[in-house]
């Protein structure tokens, strides 16, 4: 099967015309990339994770790339033209925004803040306004306010749910494809892309916790204390 | 005279309770205040620089906080409360944006580019979206929106002055402040804040020739110049 791409974390091949399989792998990386590791099993952990996440959107009726598995670490899913673009929205206040605003750690969001950055490591991935987006050609401002819709459905549905895991949902973020004249949910959604923490203890169980240097065997341990918790509920 | 505030350029001195006097200093500053020096006459230059260019914008019926001059360096303005953000306009790509984004010096913006940072020497004046002006309190999507209008119809009246000066206008940066439920253009409109330079020879004309590091008499005698060719056309 052609290999038609490969990031830090996934490897994209091509199933049919309409279709990849996207196998994740192991590697662990921060900061654009600066920092990398292995978590043997992390692959199929953030498959899984995105696997059930997907579905809960799907059920809700938010329309995402998800078709289905085709083993532990290999997702099925629509071929999407990407938007290298990240799509953030912020609940709590913590990473790049307390650094560059006179925002502190911890802040409330509500309504919550969204933000769109260009994936671009060389250049630390730089905060887009419309105008950017529109004479970039990544989208322009109707589809812009459209994907903000879209993350504030999936905001929603996934509050909710890690709420019931006992956890807060800080920010996550998405990426979106194009498939026709629509614009899908696409790539992940793991702990690689999303903060969650326990609201008493402020207990991370997120990449932060590699970003700040925690043992690798203490991140591959919260990763799988979340999907065990999410499988139980969903 | 009560002096209510002092930036880098400017001194702020209350003339009444609705009336400010703008006194112009002869310093010139780079880089967020990382370079600094003294240009003899640059104060008077910048005021009637300032002066001429709130002139022609009021008589194009853009209301700013223009009210005269009191001496030489010196405006009287309205008493604005000033929103700490800097409104920037692109018509053509150089500076901070080239830096930022895939985006080459000289590239058009047609339609232009506008930016709103935040007014943070300590952060380096981080970009702003809607969601971030709203959050920090500085305006409302309705609001910032109303700016982008009048950043664009001032751009139309610089643009078409800047031409008949056998100039091009590159980009320039206004402030704006509130004075009851209106939104007036502030500040100043000078080479510190605008970028202007000879279609042919791409000679620059504007405080990029300090920030580049040629002799301050260079810089002064570009800022006559302009201000000598805008006499002889406004
Ligand atoms: N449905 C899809 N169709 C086609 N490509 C997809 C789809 N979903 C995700 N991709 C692409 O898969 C690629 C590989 O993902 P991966 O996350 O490893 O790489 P990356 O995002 O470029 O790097 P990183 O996430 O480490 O910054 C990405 O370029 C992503 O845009
Ligand atoms: N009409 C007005 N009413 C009240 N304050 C004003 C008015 N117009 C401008 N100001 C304020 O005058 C102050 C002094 O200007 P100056 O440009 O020297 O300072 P700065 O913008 O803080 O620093 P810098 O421009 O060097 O970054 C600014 O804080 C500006 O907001
Ligand atoms: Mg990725
Ligand atoms: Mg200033």
């Amino acid at each position: 099967m052609e290999k038609i791409s490969e990031g830090k974390t996934k490897e994209v091949f091509l199933l049919d015309n309409d279709h990849v399989l996207l196998r994740f792998k192991d590697y662990v990386t921060a900061g654009d990339g600066a920092k990398a590791d292995i978590i043997d099993g992390k692959g199929v952990l953030n498959a899984q994770t995105s696997a059930l996440l997907f579905r809960l959107l799907e059920r809700e009726g938010i329309e995402t790339h998800y078709v289905g598995m085709k083993d532990e670490r290999t997702m099925i899913a629509k071929r999407l033209n990407m938007i290298p673009v990240e799509v953030v929205l912020r609940n709590y206040a913590t990473g790049s925004i307390v650094k560059r605003l006179p925002i502190k750690e911890g802040e409330i969001f509500d309504p919550p803040i969204v933000e769109f950055f260009l994936k671009d490591d060389a250049r630390h991935d730089p905060l887009l306004n419309y105008h950017h987006m529109r004479y970039l050609k990544l989208m322009n401002e109707e589809e812009a306010r459209y994907i903000e819709g879209i993350v504030q459905r999936v905001n929603a549905v996934l509050t909710k749910v890690v709420e019931r895991l006992n956890l807060v949902l800080y920010d996550f973020k998405l990426e979106f494809g194009r498939l026709g004249n629509k614009l899908l949910v696409g790539d992940e959604i793991t702990l690689d892309a999303m903060r969650v923490r326990e609201p008493q203890t402020q207990r991370i169980l997120d990449k932060d916790l590699y970003r700040r240097g925690y043992p690798l065997e203490h991140v591959k341990s919260a990763y799988e204390e979340f999907l065990g918790r999410l499988r139980n509920v969903v």
